[in-house]
């Protein structure tokens, strides 16, 4: 059982049909009350310029589902009759997000408020397992999951999995995940057919597009409209926010960031092309310019415990180490000048550096924000800056719990599953 | 007199307040049958989830203000009461869009339903005049359309001017047009004082955001929800569509394509930068690739006659010149590089290329179309093609009076000033 993304209109097309104008109506409200915490039904009706009766009706089917909650009484002036005012609730509903990368697995389970319920981190080697045996063990990760979520009272409404890679979301397919050595693999499929019984369905994302989602909705610049969020890996991913909306594409393939040509006379990339930014700004493109000693991740080799040779690599700068100061340098420069691109094209106010960037931000940060300015044709007038990331490598797994959230939001529906009673919308 | 863009909420949050909820209601009426041609009230509160009655008191302010015409009845089914259908009327309300350019400048005005009522393009060298007299003498070529358009039935609702250059769309500013040597320049204030007593709000924009909009509207890829506009003069400008929408980022800056550096060890642009992607594939860069005797266009260097110089380029090419022959082909791969760096990051299905891309079309996109599907990381799966702009050089005016009939459909209160009656929304 894969599941679908809601259809989201593009310009905000009116939905057509009364079953689809009901659902676009309790969308409305949810996402009112996921905005405002409390509000009266008087206020959400003048909100969504709904009639009253039209939002005590929708009110009253959202109460009997328990999305929404009672939460006591609003006082508006000192003339008139106290309103009740009503919340998102959702405790017994559930949004497990998950995250497979080169090297570890990561959970992060929600209920429909945004209340944790389960995080973990799980070191796995996911690049040299193959996909079968990986796919087998996210399989057993999230079977795990979904028990100590319902043991917590909230069934999983849906599964995001993120995947470093090229994605078909609308297929749940990996189109290509070089890291991980997967290609064309039907992942929402298969871990749906693992999870059997369990009959949660599944879905498929980009691991930055849904860190940039958790960025925009709980990372250190939240609520920016305009955000571009970057990660610095072994490869280096972008998900880019435009006007609050997580930009897909004609094909959801927006975003590929690691491999812009930004040096034709440069090295050739894993990839076969030359001069990709990744083999500019790359972990193992900063490791070998720090430790010229090593061959790290050169095409064909590995890159074994990027942890550990970003916590060297800190270790070294916040000693002053010579080589690493001047690598860093450098690798920041070529940080600046990828950004440029990004707020040339986007004009992002603000870029989020995730991953290994977020760590060694405050050497890199300096020579990357120099560079932005120098290249950025509408700077100073175009304010774009670069910050780091606070969510550490939660932040795919967050965003994906955040998808399946709004995709409720979105289309409540999916989970009030006996047939909508009649009603006047 | 300058004119604000209507409020667009990211999102598409609902309106607040009763005032704001008619305008609403309005717009999602004429943007219906904008985008059917002719419907019934009842197809319309149908479509627009919104009462009958609603609309119908709506239509009737429409209907009043010659917005909407009746067109004849729509019969539906064998049985049922013929219903009468209303189309988009304002053959009273005009739509002026202008452009100016290094060497001309360019008129375009219709009324609201599209039709064009003026077209004009007008040989000026505003690059050799300098701001004060190109301003002055955009000033009259706007009066005598205005006056035509008055002429015509049409009295103008409002002039958007296409700039080549950086545009604060908010405050009507220039903030830079580099081949036009302007510099924070308050234009729409100019204009609008120029204007004096004719009262037309003025409003100023980026050509190549104004010029993909009207190859969204009506270009050789009208109705791809994303499409990259990208125009070749001695300049290089980008628009960007995306779900239908204009691309503005936070500032209004998006879409700065021209200085991306794409050679760190390139040549110095004209803007002081190195390597800038107009050093590839602006038109200068191939006039002296292509006739190597000229200086044409070299930073400090003048730009004279582009039309000739591509003209000589076509005649050369047909016949089969070499040494031309290998600069469009150089030219082609550059423009390829650039275009994959725009298909990597905004994923879009078409790149349209105007200006003297357009011209040269035959003899670049081969070389162009290779090159992207070389650098591009999803291909094939993101189908993304060059195609030629057929618009000519009025793209950018064309598109600039579609903004207008926009901005009216997104708020018909604008040219709505008696107030509006008390309605049952």
């Amino acid at each position: 059982m894969t599941y679908k993304p809601p259809n989201r209109a593009p310009g905000g097309a009116p939905p057509a049909g009364p079953a689809a104008l009901r659902r676009a109506n309790l969308s409305l409200v949810l996402r009112e009350l996921r905005d405002h915490r409390s509000l009266s039904r008087a206020h959400i009706a003048e909100a969504t310029g709904l009639h009253r009766a039209t939002v005590s009706n929708l009110m009253a089917d959202l109460l009997e589902r328990r999305l929404v909650r009672e939460v006591g009484v609003e006082h508006v002036g000192a003339v008139g009759r106290p309103r009740r005012a009503v919340a998102l609730h959702g405790a017994h509903v559930g949004a497990l997000g998950m995250e497979i990368n080169v090297d570890y697995i990561a959970v992060h389970g929600t209920d429909l408020s945004g209340r944790v319920l389960v995080e973990r981190r799980v070191v796995y080697d996911a690049m040299g397992s193959g996909p079968d045996r990986a796919v087998r063990r996210l399989g057993l990760v999230a079977k795990e999951a979904v028990e100590a979520m319902r043991r917590a009272g909230a069934s999983p409404a849906g599964i995001v999995v993120a995947v470093p890679g090229l994605v078909d979301v609308a297929r749940g397919v990996v189109t290509l995940a070089p890291n991980l050595y997967w290609h064309d693999l039907p992942l929402a499929d298969q871990l749906s057919s693992l999870l059997g019984p369990l009959r949660v369905p599944v879905r498929v994302d980009n691991d930055a597009n849904l860190a940039a989602l958790a960025e925009y909705t709980s990372g250190v610049a939240a609520g920016t409209p305009y955000l571009v969020y970057l990660t610095g890996e072994v490869g280096v991913g972008g998900g880019i926010i435009l006007g609050g909306e997580l930009l897909r594409g004609a094909d959801g393939f927006s975003g590929e960031v690691g491999h812009l040509q930004v040096d034709p006379n440069g090295a050739q990339c894993g990839c076969g092309r030359i001069g990709c930014w990744e083999t500019k700004v790359g972990l193992a493109a900063l490791v070998r310019a720090a430790m010229p000693e090593q061959a790290y991740g050169l095409p064909g080799m590995p890159v074994p415990d990027p942890g550990e040779r970003v916590a060297d690599l800190a270790r070294g700068l916040a000693s002053g180490d010579r080589r690493m100061t001047t690598a860093v340098a450098q690798v920041g420069e070529w940080l600046g000048l990828g950004g440029s691109i990004l707020a040339n094209l986007f004009n992002p106010r603000v870029i989020v550096i995730g991953g290994y960037f977020a760590s060694l931000a405050q050497w890199l940060l300096p020579h990357a924000q120099d560079q932005l300015q120098r290249l950025v044709v509408a700077a100073p007038a175009a304010r774009c800056r670069f910050v780091a990331s606070t969510l550490g490598f939660g932040a795919a797994s967050r965003g994906a719990a955040s998808m399946v959230v709004s995709d409720i939001i979105d289309d409540p529906t999916t989970i009030m599953d006996s047939p909508p009673r009649p009603a006047p919308y």
